[in-house]
């Protein structure tokens, strides 16, 4: 069952620009050693869009690799067509994946109705040898589900759960009153985990938990505690140095902020940019100010 | 200090269209029957914007009448000039408003900048009498307040909190993280509040405090003992009636909803209209389904 | 009948912040040496949602005396309630209005549905003296009027026309291809004007008209006479200085090329602020560019 | 020289799902018939999202076979990745296509300013052996292009026009403002093709010039001749069979239509879903009352 933290992983390059898988097993070592319930691989923050079929099926296999079997390894598999989708969800369940992330599509906004992508998530429900995550990511596709429609496509047994990075707590709390612990919501971003968790989410997949996963358990341990002031005062310290690394500075902030902290982040694949010498100094401050970097133990890279 | 449940009470108007000072007097005796701890009169919900300045001054002291003095009366008073609304504020301070609700100017949307609207918060916020809140309102205003905006504006001493109605709760977040106590923040709908008040928030202005003031203020109460389990059933019945009588159906469906749980609505004023009789029906199957009207007890009217 | 250029004229105040009648009389004496069909008064140029009731009938009476009989004064009646709307455009068919110019009611956009307008603009109309034209301008109200609901609302007979501000060209030429000349389409920014004539427009309500009247005028001519080419070229010319005075700064942009070109603009009213020294440096460069403002005959004001 | 109507031809499949090259020969041979000055290949409206990559370089050299040299190929080699783009782009100038019409990315909304399009465009040009054509279409990608930064981003010598989507005809008569002739636009719509000729554009991409090529040619030509009523005529009429085949029912549409004026459309690939009986119906009517399909000539298929 979906439960917990799980960190949406970046892609480690090399200098090259290929896929650095040893530097992507020392990485997913440090976050095997927190009590992550998993890892999201594929997903935006691992520039999925922006690789190759083979590079994926490469990666998913150097991800199960590097995770035990008792954490899950889910794998974003939404692709534009339909049986594109299908094709990659099977490829990733025979690589070991255990969840399909499955992005709405969203390039032709126009015909996207309500029946049209039911259509799509139950065809690749029906299809998928393992259990579909919805996934809902407004600020990429420019395609925020709605609570009415999430419900009607989490109808289908094998859709299990959903990934919100939409950040309205509003729908969460709607759709989780429409089923209960059956169907899993997931927090999309670590700045409203706390808000997610009191209306019904059961973890999150946050890209903050890359740099700071114990911080992002500790919210939830507090909370489960009923310990509101501690979350809270938790939870307010993280939404800057999440924003660093997600909306603000996307996936180049995160990728440097690997760094910092002294594990592989590496360059990012053009259309994206790294960030400048100005930005790094700002993001290190952020992480420095909400005690996610220790500037007395960090090392020369 | 501001702090607890404010309902923004609708306007009654009387069959011809003026306003109703006598239905108005039993709803206060009805809320004020509530641990509220005061109201909101010539917000959204009020229609102030539909309402004449003679109208308004009216309202302000039939509300001053009908609540005691050690509840706070909030009036909104944001006009779209500058001017207009210190003028207003002036007078809803002598009819013995305690505070002034003053939303952002935004006709002139593309002039809106930080520095126009900064400029515009701190002149009124120098000429009250009374101390300012805030009025976030995206929905009606198509302008919505950063963090960084809203940090600015408070700034000012004489601005002491926010009503915010957007629902982005990482906002509400880093407002709080920034300014912590001395800064009230107010969720403004009851959608959200036990999001809200796990990142600061200290009470909301709540448009189904009108129809449901127990139950907006035992989620208060249930979040203040820690028990997120409790809180978070509360609060997630109470989505579906609150869209019923915001977002969905307006100052129509709150004053329907008035009429339904035994108190005044009365009509609303062009260009809204009235719902019709199958919304009627939907809106009094939620309100049953919520708890909050009891079909047994149900009057006729 | 509605067809040529408009200018929708701005509010001269004096050093007091109050309108200044004697500069008003000036400006519109100017205008009044060019073919303009008319003038629009308390439009957004105007800052008519800036103004006070008494101050706007004043203007209007002042406009009415400035204008000759046989010219168009085109009032902005909209208002936020219907029956406001109503009162102001019969006492601005009593001070000698001969249109009344509504936009649409907007606070509410939730509730503002189609058949919500309809019944608004129906009202409106069936109580009016006076012609109305409808005032799409989605910039400042953040609703679109779409071309299925433009017809509709334009089936009433006192309908008379529409100014657009909005820029789609294709709703132009969707509402244009339902009614032929019987709905008068007025473009609602000289930026559009030559691509609006060539889909059914028969003239503009142009801000720009106020600073360049004859340019204006010219692609109109220019368009009536078939030279696209000649028309294509002054029409893009007017696009940079169009800007400056719309969206880009403003009423405070175009009351400060009003002072540029030798005639009265004055202060704004707060929240509107007046243009910094850089601003107004570039502005002026803008205006020299596009030929509006000669530099060799500028005066010391 | 880009010069005069293109359309961005749809992808016929067969009843398998895989690619008809049969049909789009046939389809091709037809267009060839009219004074088309070439066509678009991969484009939105050829489903190129939905297409693995073999079967893209299958498809550009089916279409470079079709098309006669004297006419231009131009190919859609928009990838998310900048070297994907630019690995496409060179497959498609080896196969004979003469421009690359290039997409901006999308995905990574909130990091794709101004200078990341800029670099990414400019990589592309410099790695380009056939000239680029810029592609904004913000109802797909969620990205409008400002002028501006065309304008940046065509300071390049090897971007040499662009399709604008987008319906801003301000934006195209600034940019035409900006390079003249050297910066060829094309209108990315029949909708608003008569204003944009106005404005700059010297000729367009059409989805509509699939179905109906005389009548956007003779757009064309009657203004051209200076004959703006003619033109204006014939403008509004194409606007709802227009409007048919792009926004409203995009894909689905314009392939219905193809087969219902006797050519080659074929089932679409999901998540796009065909028209149901209904629709069609409507479609049908839409094309008879604009004179493109003819009841007489009609054949059963």
């Amino acid at each position: 069952m979906l439960e917990g933290i799980y960190p949406p992983i970046p892609t480690p390059f090399g200098g090259n620009g290929e896929i650095d898988v040893e530097a992507l097993a020392e990485n997913l070592s440090w976050w095997m050693s927190y009590s992550l319930a998993g890892v999201v691989v594929l997903g935006s923050n691992g520039e999925a869009i922006l690789l190759e079929e083979g590079e994926k099926l490469r990666l998913i296999e150097a991800v199960r690799t590097g995770v035990p079997e008792d954490r899950a390894v889910i794998v974003g598999t939404g692709m534009p067509s339909t049986r594109a989708t299908i094709s990659l969800m099977r490829a990733a369940a025979e690589a070991g994946g255990d969840y399909a992330l499955v992005l709405s599509p969203h390039y032709y906004k126009g015909q996207m109705s309500d029946d049209v992508l039911i259509a799509h998530f139950h065809a690749v429900a029906d299809a998928s040898p393992i259990p579909i995550i919805l996934y809902n990511m407004p600020a990429c596709t420019g395609i925020d589900l709605s609570a009415e429609l999430i419900v009607r496509i989490a109808e289908h047994e094998n859709i299990v759960g959903m990934k919100d990075s939409g950040g309205n707590v509003v729908k969460l709390g709607k759709v989780h009153g429409e089923f209960g612990e059956r169907f899993r919501i997931l927090a999309g971003s670590a700045s409203f985990l706390l808000p997610a968790l009191t209306v019904g989410a059961i973890g999150g997949v946050l890209g903050l938990a890359n740099i700071a996963p114990e911080e992002c358990l500790e919210i939830g341990r507090l909370a489960a505690a009923g310990d509101i002031d501690g979350a809270s005062e938790l939870q307010i310290r993280m939404i800057e140095p999440n924003t660093a690394v997600t909306s603000r500075w996307g996936v180049p902030g995160l990728k440097a902020a690997m760094e910092m902290i002294g594990h592989h982040g590496g360059p990012v694949r053009p259309p994206l940019q790294p960030l400048g010498d100005e930005v790094r100094g700002t993001l290190r401050s952020i992480l420095i100010e909400a005690q996610i970097l220790d500037p007395e133990k960090e090392t020369m890279r």
